[in-house]
């Protein structure tokens, strides 16, 4: 863009009331207004794709854990653009680069916020949906790096059907353990089984999960990764082998309600397990985060990592696909092109 | 004990009623029978010294962890005694033993389920308090093992003036480890500080335990060495430090009300700070006892490792004792001299 003083329209997502419970359409508005003339060391950004995280639900509470979204403030959403205008030593115009852009259609922001992509001939989906921070990189570490998964050890994953879940299934199963894969209907599981290519799928809404697991593990579980949260995680605990790990990835169940969350009665179990609940943010592991990418990028060159994506088309639909997100209208990533 | 046919008489303390909530004096009997001659790889002990410990009470559910005691049952329990009669090939008569006596004064029981005290020149309090599994070994592979305490870290724990929790202070300590001990009221805070030399005190029924481990650990701490759960593990997980670690060796505040326990409703304060929960009894280190049995001994004998007790006398008071750790009554190991 070489006319700066013919800036383009940018449609915004802000948050208009906080919302009680699941987020809902209704909680959010959407503005139209002049994208903002980048100062020193802001780049100017179209964006091209979003993803859509369970976090950001928890930005929308008055005191929140990843910093709380003002009334009136645009909602927070990591993605991938292309930057249009630049005044940032880092980048040149037509770079594609994924970070922080928020629920709109162009971000001007510090340049220092964002990434280059490396491998811009690979399209925007895969890289949130497979390749992305809240995605592949979060499912790498969690699995990897936390739950240390090892050969032949039984993985029982929740949330199995959603961005982070999907690539848990595999990069467990590429390490050699039999995974099982817990997500809310028929058509999730069937994906499960059949693309995603776990061992077993437990369907929450239809099957007894306690009964599910004891079929399919019966001696317990080594590893529960857990998206989820509430009930499932109890159900979990009761079913955990001698030295189990419990990899706290996420709480969907209770984002919604965090001040007043369901803490997990049955912890005691790890006691009797000599079992242990360790947490993480995919945060805690930036320095290593090429190092996964390069990794990550290599099984889906190979076809060895593959996730379907659900799309919702245009910005418009962002407080649609987010309300879809806590009913568990996705199956894989939930994204908004924008 | 030549003369078998002349059995001594042997009191025993009997589950009357399943206590609802703590257990009180009048869920339990007092009964007087005649001891029973040992068979064939059996011995008779004369039960010197009882140790009251909070896994007692998860004995008196119907569906209990440690296994149920039956009404009618004698209470379990673990402690010291001398052989007067052996039909075993491990004991001859004499030999003081430690295992799980039961609540009764004289006890016949596989010799298998004995080990033979190897310094019986130590007195039986000492045994059980200091150097027993359910205290000094506990202690030991709880605040080592599992915790993996390093100089330097700030370690809170709970239940600091019981019997497990003295000990663990006084091993973190030896590691150089800055220590925070809690407990009820100002006596039990006095001796934390006076004999076993812990940094900093919190008196929970008295202090705000969340602005004193502010006070005292302003970053936040390494370690949570929980013996209580509740809402004190709730206020720990609220200040954890990244990397931390929650030790779950006990719930004494959950115990009496097993099935609705009262699940850590905070637990995604180990998410945020990269931390974990584990969990441990002391039956998965069985075969490093000797090792540690060795260590804490020789801590002992330099005088690095005391602990005051509190003992209630005869076999009668068992059902009082017990009565009394949940009203946290003690200061230091609760037993019952026989």
């Amino acid at each position: 863009m070489s006319d700066i003083s013919n800036l383009p329209n940018s449609k915004k997502i802000i948050l208009k009331t906080r919302p009680d419970g699941d987020p809902k359409v209704s909680d959010f508005e959407i503005i139209e207004e002049k994208a903002k003339a980048p100062n020193d060391g802001e780049v100017l950004i179209e964006v091209q794709a979003l993803g859509i995280g369970a976090w950001i639900r928890t930005t929308l509470n008055e005191t929140a854990f990843h910093g709380a979204t003002s009334i009136g403030g645009t909602l927070p959403s990591m993605g991938i653009g292309k930057v249009i205008f630049s005044r940032s030593q880092k980048f040149t115009e037509g770079d594609i680069v994924s970070g922080p852009l928020s629920a709109q259609s162009y971000t001007t922001m510090p340049g220092d916020f964002f990434t280059k992509i490396s491998n811009p001939e690979i399209d925007p989906f895969t890289q949130i949906g497979i390749l992305g921070v809240s995605t592949g990189l979060t499912a790498y570490f969690g699995i990897y790096n936390v739950g240390q998964v090892k050969e032949g050890e039984i993985v029982l994953i929740s949330g199995a059907a959603g961005g982070v879940g999907m690539i848990v299934c595999q990069l467990a199963k590429l390490r050699g353990a039999k995974v099982i894969g817990i997500a809310g209907g028929k058509e999730k599981c069937d994906v499960l089984i059949n693309e995603i290519g776990v061992d077993a799928s437990i369907d929450y809404k239809n099957e007894n999960i306690d009964e599910k697991i004891k079929e399919h593990a019966p001696n317990g579980i080594d590893i529960f990764f857990d998206n989820v949260g509430g009930e499932i995680l109890d159900i979990a605990l009761d079913n955990l082998r001698d030295r189990a790990r419990v990899v706290i990835c996420g709480a969907i169940s209770q984002y919604s309600h965090h001040d007043t969350v369901d803490g997990p009665s049955l912890y005691l179990r790890l006691a009797e397990k000599y079992a242990k609940m360790e947490g993480f943010t995919v945060m805690h592991f930036e320095e290593h985060y090429e190092k996964a990418y390069i990794e990550l990028l290599e099984l889906y060159k190979l076809g060895k990592l593959k996730a379907p994506f659900h799309i919702e088309e245009g910005i418009d639909k962002f407080p649609l696909a987010l309300q879809k997100l806590f009913t568990g209208g996705n199956t894989g990533k939930l994204m908004v092109k924008v």
